[in-house]
């Protein structure tokens, strides 16, 4: 027989009753039943129930074990009765009568339990983590973790994708987030770079001649601790492809991760095909370039409504300023005054003036609508709203005026928490979107410049001829970012791979030539020498994973994840050097200056 | 159709003929034969031959077209003729009458060509690293390369094992090889660092639960430049298991891992059955513990035969110290005093005395032993020897004597000399060994003291006892190192994972458990805590693929490498950090000190 097993605690059925087997594994729980033991016996593919009674040769052994104890058991393998029998165990039919125990290694007093997962400080947790890894939750989210990875490499490879590594020791970016940087021995005084992204590795590979690059690429930023991104490390599902439009990108990810997303969920719908939502459309109807569309609110412009209307507020503002719109939030169920003045004091409570509302109630025969606004524009207009809204008895519509680029995000905010409130969403289905035809470029209000609206790299629509003869402002770019439940989770664009578009485009910003050379050198020069057309997307796997485990923490699913601060409390990292090291760097830590 | 291409240049096959198509590449030549031009387009599948004659509205932009230039192409596809047929192309059956030509990207003067290939420096070919990828031979490597890491990866799910992947930025280890440092920035003079392997994760993630763990890893060693390892990261496909034996390991890689070598070996023979040889009998037999089993020569000790022999240089060795063996290099073929003469003078240009021989020849009917020795020792004892050794006419023997402690690594080199000069090294196939039973301890000379042979965290075999018991330079590791060819491939081994076995380990060394615990305090806590017996091994990827390709230089199958002095060429790293970036890490370059 095998030193250590015969079987995994998760492989015994029924037809392996009478045989003798071995199997080792985590002490799970130990109960004395009126003087029998009972162990769950635990590894990574399930539990099995031992028996020892006293009539047991294993009997004293089993008597010492404890939570934990790594222990190998030889035992019978015998039939549970009728009314034992456990049904949500797949060894659940059967239990092991110990012949003979082996303590393969004891384990001192636990700094956490394992058995029952009751909540424990993040420290300890990640202190400890190898024991915090063993709890049922964590160690079946990793696992899905490892089997989402794998999946959607399976689905790259079916898609003519080939995956290629590239550097992770590479030049600091001069665009974007913080570099981690790394000291050269060799080269004294100067540093590596780990990579913010493989952007500029993957689109040289296109020039090089590859044509559908993916890889699981961990990703690197010197960013402050934020809830929603682990300091250090992340991984993304980064892929480029050449002589493509986006629309290739777009038909050849959206199935592909509505595959993925439908393995992992669990009987959950997923949208099959992704409608493809303009940036603009998505402002005006969701207040966010990454609405959640679970909410079926949508909002509209009622600004004619409003227009020399009896509510003088909205009235003015109308009439004095061009840009002014009124958006309304119809709320359908949310009619209730109750409902409607918890909705005007959490806007207050943002900072917003309030927040005007009508609602709907039937008053005898008659639909009427509520509240001070709906008195002051009268019967004939709130019935219009009505009718424009589709709302009906029972329903609430909320507004907010103002300038909309200044305005969308609080309505958007407001969107979606009155869908949520009023339990509008359904949580239970996965909605996928693109939101396309972001703007190219953006106003800075404080330098007043145009810069960069998101990728500097991207191709603006209508190319070099737009970028000559066009607003700038109102330049489109070929970019898109696919959005699930709320969240981004991905981002993505055609590349622009002409050198006299490259430089126009950053020339709109105020660099030169020279400073593209000098930043981006490697991509430039490459773009000299014959370089395809090509776009690509990045997928974020933390966030696409915690959607499809529903965890609301980086460090559900994650292996081995620092904390806030930045600390790998396992390991013991960050760690002064020694002068050793410090030497061979030709590099001096600067003392932290005392303050007075 | 689609803006770029309907087929790609390695599609159209002679059931095309008649179709308007469309394809995108680059242009890789241009022939004008008498007025009609012939352009090869090439993508990343294949290449497909273009015509345009002057009758062609396309004739005219095929004028302008140049060396990778990329262009889509509209024609028609039409039959060769059957004497321009070009069998050793996909496409050789076709060609595309050129209708429209769009230039998408012209090229400038190339520094350096990609068809035909010449040999051209390193650093052009560094600095311009995306058009040195278009080189049908580099493409193709590294094409290869993915796709025996995406074999190797299929493999290991099918065995049952799981990718995990392990953090970047991790705590600095104070064995082994040196460290890259990461300042980190929110810790001021303190520091992470890259793994140099995923050895302490993965043991953590056999104590956390994980049965079998394999990662396609990055591993990072700041060496100086050496010509078998680039500069800074390399891959290795590293696993683990929990409560297995070594010939758990060895029953799972070997057949794995002969699997992928027949995968790409293209018809050469593989070992399916890897021999697992003792590591002192791998010495004895090959002077390497790196042995080349497809050099058939088998070293044997002749001690014996010239004890008290005529040969006084060698009995006297023997005569004085119970250490000294003679040991034989049986070379067939080698029987002519040019060779053995040439080997002598090899070997005195490496340092050696010189390389004593005897070669047999056939003289009239008789078969006599030729060479100094020969004399010296008689007929009788040249005899023996031969018969030992299986030589006949035309075979010779080399002969080196000492402490074979002290000789071997000469007498491996021999070995291997004698056998590629005479040819007896069957290049084509690959043969694959494990190399078992290292040492666990090793004799430290300058120091007068024992230390680890190779890693610490393996199990001595005999465990406590033995350390206990034992003379430690007797004890011997569950370790094994996988070996194709003459390179080492693989090392592995079953793990110390008892805290007391560990320390007492240690303290053989002349280390506490004190040090123990400040040095793997992650790995020494965690054992404390119900460890399951573990081991496993790491594979070297790079080495791999150079020989399934038969590449002699680590750059011929890496994508992105950095050049000998540990420098990107074409990203431009590593650069000097700004002084924002420098006054944010807190960290000073300290300016190299000026000689006189």
């Amino acid at each position: 027989m095998h030193r250590y097993r015969s079987h995994t605690c998760a492989a015994l059925r029924k037809t392996d009753v009478g045989s003798t087997v071995r199997i080792s594994g985590w002490v799970h729980r130990v109960r004395d039943h009126g003087g029998v033991l009972f162990i769950d016996l635990r590894d990574h593919y399930g539990i099995t129930q031992v028996v020892a009674d006293p009539d047991s040769p294993a009997f004293k052994m089993a008597e010492t074990v404890r939570g934990e104890w790594v222990i190998r058991i030889d035992g019978l393998v015998k039939a549970r009765t009728e009314d034992t029998v456990n049904k949500a165990m797949a060894t659940g039919e059967i239990e092991l009568y110990a012949q003979e125990i082996e303590v393969l290694s004891a384990a001192k007093e636990l700094p956490l339990p394992v058995f029952g997962e009751p909540d424990y400080p993040e420290d300890v947790r990640l202190k400890y983590r190898f024991l915090d890894l063993r709890r049922e939750t964590l160690h079946r989210n990793i696992v899905k973790r490892t089997q989402v990875i794998s999946a959607m490499r399976r689905e790259m490879g079916s898609a003519g994708f080939t995956e290629y590594t590239t550097p992770i020791l590479t030049a600091s970016s001069p665009e974007g987030a913080r570099d981690f940087l790394v000291p050269s021995r060799i080269h004294p005084g100067t540093f590596y770079a780990l990579p913010q992204a493989p952007q500029q590795y993957k689109q040289l590979l296109m020039v090089a001649g590859f044509d559908r690059y993916f890889q699981i690429a961990p990703c690197f930023r010197d960013e402050d601790p934020r809830a929603d991104r682990l300091p250090g490390e992340f991984y993304q599902l980064d892929l480029e492809m050449s002589f493509v439009t986006q629309e290739d990108v777009w038909n050849t990810m959206g199935p592909l991760m509505s595959g993925i997303f439908e393995e992992f969920a669990e009987g959950k719908p997923v949208t099959k095909e992704w409608p493809r939502i303009p940036y603009d459309e998505a402002i005006r109807k969701y207040g966010s370039d990454k609405p959640d569309l679970r909410n079926p609110i949508v909002m509209e412009a009622v600004t004619d409504h409003f227009a020399g209307s009896g509510f003088k507020v909205f009235a003015n503002m109308i009439a004095s300023n061009p840009k002014v719109q009124v958006w309304a939030i119809p709320a359908k169920t949310g009619g209730s005054r109750a409902f409607c003045d918890r909705m005007n004091a959490w806007a207050q409570s943002t900072g917003q003036p309030g927040l005007g509302y009508i609602f709907w109630r039937k008053e005898g025969e008659k639909l009427e609508g509520a509240g001070p606004l709906a008195k002051n524009i009268g019967e004939e207009r709130t019935e219009a709203i009505r009718t424009q809204l589709g709302l009906d008895d029972g329903d609430a519509c909320f507004f907010v005026a103002g300038d909309p680029a200044k305005f969308y995000k609080f309505a958007g905010e407001a969107r979606t928490r009155a869908g949520e409130e009023l339990n509008l969403v359904d949580r239970d289905r996965f909605e996928l979107c693109w939101i396309v035809d972001f703007p190219f470029f953006e106003w800075n209000e404080e330098e007043k410049k145009v810069d960069f609206a998101h990728n500097p790299f991207s191709m603006p629509q209508g190319g070099l001829d737009a970028l000559q003869n066009q607003d700038p402002l109102g330049i489109k770019a070929f970019q898109y970012d696919a959005v699930c439940n709320g969240f981004e989770i991905a981002s993505g664009s055609i590349r622009n791979q002409s050198p006299e578009t490259m430089v126009a485009a950053f020339e709109k910003v105020g660099l030169s030539q020279q400073d593209v050379e000098d930043r981006f050198g490697g991509l430039y020069r490459a773009f000299q020498y014959g370089a395809p057309p090509h776009g690509g997307a990045a997928f974020g796997i933390d966030r696409i994973i915690m959607l499809l485990v529903g965890a609301k923490n980086l460090r559900e699913i994650s292996l081995f994840p620092m904390n806030q601060q930045a600390q790998d409390l396992l390991m013991g990292a960050p760690s002064p050097a020694t002068p050793t090291q410090l030497r061979e760097l030709a590099i001096r830590p600067i003392p932290p200056v005392k303050k007075d």
